[in-house]
């Protein structure tokens, strides 16, 4: 940024969660360094997969636009998305030539002052989030994010202990949402999927682009609690010693330590 | 029965699987001692915790009554009673002089031959029935009490591991359906299980008459798989943790090592 | 009453709604009588098919057992029943001789009192109610009854329009809940209910007793409105015509007049 | 389009439900006309609120590209869209140069080869989907079609019998999905509305546009039979009661008689 002078870069866009390996973006450090460059390009942030599971905050980090969507931590089907947008972004929206339809702001803005949407809403999935930001609100934000985190790092513990690596690698970036896990060289992670699939009626994420069959994820987000992740836990176990994946057995009572305050 | 060479004993009435405690009894020797005896005594049977769950055999064992229910192994709320009578049975109620009402089989058998009840039926528990008997068949019976078999013998090696007892002493007579177990002197099972409901929303059966708050109990029944086993069993070992109850970690590893087979 | 000067009458028991025919009873009166002949007996009061429908008052007309139920106009599926008892009728409790077990008063007073059930209860529906009568409470009980009042009025209009009678013939009894309708001589009134449930898939009460196949019943209760009656009247009329049964056209419109204040 | 020489046109885009005003537009005639101009224009058709409620032939009338979606004759919550798309539309889409992303349909045709969506997939309404075709196939498409057919026809009946006009003056071009209603000069449809909604908790489609405050519209499509329609038109004749709209009675009566084959 500071390099362009010119300020022909008109906006850093970046993924809160990465949702593919597991990292988390430190957005407000990355804002504090585009500050420190005096460079007035808009800051975008994608918190499709954190926002209600990790702390963002949107006005603190002066984020121009934000980007959220309704069936991650805020535990509803796919079907909603929400924009936040700074009036510096909303003003730059005005003179940007982008082509734009379905997604601008500018008919949603309009309709909104007097309740209505521009297009058919999806008026069921708006009663489900009433009832879901009554439940993080009845839990607290605060309490939400801090078992995002637990769970996290108990997760992170049992990978530890079962002798297997996390994709990511920096200890300030693990994502509280979910665990990148690496397969031992030569074995595929599909495969363990598949086994853990059939056998425990556990889903577990594929690995992405170039860590397809080379990694798993373990979800740990939304309406979930210590017993639901000791079982999601469990069935990686059993599953790693069904696919005869090289593992060292004790992942789970490492985690259930951990959940102890061990 | 041999002494009762009056007869005067009408029944012999028997629980199946006894909830409080976590025992089994075996109805199969038990027919087969009355027949060695040569008394008339009619079988009763309650199976209120063991049918849908726990092999049970009404003409093959010579069973004159069963009354079974909707609300355990048929997974459903409670609402609907069952009876399946012998024809012997149905003679001896034509002279019964016990006093009965809504009770009685007469009204129902004479309504269900033009496929009506006497009452006003359960309509939406028939509908859930219907259900949860397409789920039983379609695992399979033998398939569904090998798997509640299999949780019991887990449950019992993870008990064993925390260095517990058994309420069930008799290795021939332990539950598939609960596994009922002893706390160690001094220290009270309901206050455990206030621990495990507050921390985990992990809901325990409490003990009943002269074992209250001696003992709690461990429900694995109904539509339940090993990940729900797990996730139980983690409940009950971080609660004895957290309630400060003496006892060996690595029960959820010893199940977790008896559902793959070690 | 006035005749029995022994008092070997225990109680006047008495259907505040009777389903079958759609006739009320007026219990407020029937309690003026009793009183009048100063005799003890108790009044044992059936509300399974108004209560929550009609107005009943259990303490101001001095009735010792109401017994209603959930299925009716508490909206919810058959499950649970409920007994109002006078200390009158509890003190006869203690000295009847009657053979009870599970419908005893005693466990359930002893085991309330302590929050709990004697035997497995139906939570679900126990939710089911606190729901149910939050719906009652924020319409309010006297707009309830005045709904289900309008109701039964624009039905009987209906009726009377479409030249047939209904099966209660008193005027101060009808039945707010339900309307007993007489088929024309010689027309049968299963064959006019199988016509409407196959064409219209709407579902009418059979005459029960000596009014099989000679009347049926049309229900007007519960989580019910001004354009579900519409459509239910919409669904006979239309019947009637189809089923070739003898009427004049215009009962809805007669309906619909009269509950538009006309 | 015979005019268009050089071809300039690249595309007839037609809605094949106006659900603003209740008209419905002949496809195959205006494929006729297409093809007796020699053009080679594609054919894009809006069947948003007609597919699964109105015959519709994507290959037999040689349209380019259908575009439907979830929310109307499915049955289903918002959030699916639906194209069909010709071999000669692929063609062009290859060589269009209007901006695309979201909407592109390579991606979407690349990954369902292998049984995936390029996002997020509503995964729920997928199989809501799956119902909702099971019950059209069970009914099946002519039946389907027949019924929203007479409940058209039933619903002008009424508003003839009120002495009302449809918003659609042209015979053939009737809305089978839904029907618009002129007010009298000088009443308003919105009151109207708003009268009926509170008093018989009854939503009608608001005027669009120019017919804003002058027109209504009452919906008949989808999971709906004979006495919805009852009361439905019902509600609309107590409410113009109510709102002291001039009308005629018996609309309703009319409907009845319509649907009886009178």
């Amino acid at each position: 940024l500071a390099a362009d002078k010119a300020h022909a870069i008109k906006a850093v866009a970046i993924v809160h969660n990465e949702t593919s390996t597991g990292v988390t973006s430190r957005i407000g450090e990355i804002r504090r360094a585009m500050d420190r460059a005096g460079h007035p390009a808009l800051l975008l942030v994608d918190t499709i997969s954190s926002l209600g599971s990790i702390d963002f905050r949107h006005d603190e980090w002066g984020v121009d636009v934000t980007v959220a969507c309704s069936q991650k931590g805020l535990m509803l089907p796919p079907g909603l998305g929400f924009n936040a947008i700074s009036q510096k972004a909303l003003e730059a929206s005005k003179t940007a030539r982008l082509p734009r339809s379905y997604w601008d702001w500018q008919p949603m803005l309009r309709d909104n002052q007097a309740g209505f949407f521009p297009y058919t809403p999806s008026t069921n999935l708006l009663y489900g989030l009433k009832e879901a930001l009554a439940m993080l609100f009845e839990e607290g934000l605060d309490n939400v994010f801090a078992r995002h985190a637990r769970h996290a790092e108990a997760t992170r513990r049992a990978v530890q202990t079962w002798g297997l690596e996390t994709v990511c690698q920096h200890p300030l970036e693990h994502s509280n949402v979910l665990t990148g896990v690496m397969m031992p060289a030569g074995y595929n992670a599909d495969h363990l999927r598949e086994v853990i699939l059939g056998r425990y009626d556990l889903s577990l994420g594929t690995g992405l682009g170039k860590l397809k069959g080379k990694a798993f994820r373990i979800g740990h987000l939304g309406d979930f609690n210590d017993l639901m992740l000791a079982g999601t836990l469990s069935g990686v176990e059993m599953g790693l010693a069904f696919a005869g994946v090289p593992f060292t057995r004790g992942g789970v009572m490492a985690a259930l330590d951990c959940l102890t305050g061990k």
